[in-house]
């Protein structure tokens, strides 16, 4: 039997960053990383980084999925997300991980079937999926294994 | 007397990062850091942050300037930016250094008294004021070397 791949998917942002650690249908980790917006830019992102180090040496993961850009709020919002998304991308690279980069339709098809599900229908998915219980942990982080779960069902 | 405040000047972008590090009307150093798009978006980072973090090491900068988001352009290219622009924003933090963004429009009036200025006038400014000689790689690194100098001025 081959080693199951690994695959750490990231939801970007300055304030939550949802992560989601991934092998097929088993959900090994997940979580939020929060930043505060008493500090400045540069300290949130040097929080950020040290968090993702840590998930990184952690888990291992063979990939990282992090949704793609888009639109659909404010561009203001959208510019700060890609600042958080370059150093995602930049820390990836460095531990050597694959990088895939998934869009929110897809990542919405992949886990309900429909691209435009709403946030419920897909923390109910994402439960369903990788059989975990309810609660205020796996709402924070669904988005994270759905991304994970995108780029896995893009490699099969 | 005090110790003069080292200021490292960054033009963000992924094909040209702009870099110019001076002290008053000093530039002790400018050049462009340049990325191929045959490369991944990760390994392009990975490529920006390596030169980075030389140039960051070698000048140790007390400051960094950064020119601040905006969308004259498409907002494609602002994302990408933004990606860059977060990595930039990390490394000065983890370096230590005080973090300072600029508008593109404030770097215009502290380098030639107008905020509209255009490419020529700008180097034009940047070439009297560090009493720099003509050559292309003045004209790539001249916006970093005025984005320095807007920091520079602000602090007086």
């Amino acid at each position: 039997m081959t080693k199951p791949t690994r695959i750490l998917g990231l939801d970007p942002g300055y304030g939550r960053l949802g992560y989601g650690v991934i092998e097929g249908s088993i959900a090994l980790g997940f979580g939020v990383i929060t930043t505060s917006k008493d500090r400045t830019v540069g300290e949130r992102l040097a929080e950020i980084a040290a968090d993702i180090r840590t998930i990184l040496a952690k888990y291992q993961p063979d990939v990282v999925s992090i949704e793609a850009l888009f639109f659909s709020k404010s561009v203001t919002t959208a510019l700060k997300v890609a600042e958080v998304r370059g150093v995602l991308l930049l820390l990836a690279e460095e531990h050597g991980a694959t990088v895939v980069e998934v869009k929110p339709n897809e990542v919405k098809l992949a886990m309900t079937g429909y691209g435009k599900a709403d946030k419920k229908q897909m923390t109910e998915m994402v439960r369903t999926v990788f059989k975990l219980k309810a609660g205020p942990k796996i709402d924070d982080a669904a988005d994270a294994l759905a991304i994970a779960w995108t780029a896995l069902n893009r490699r099969v």
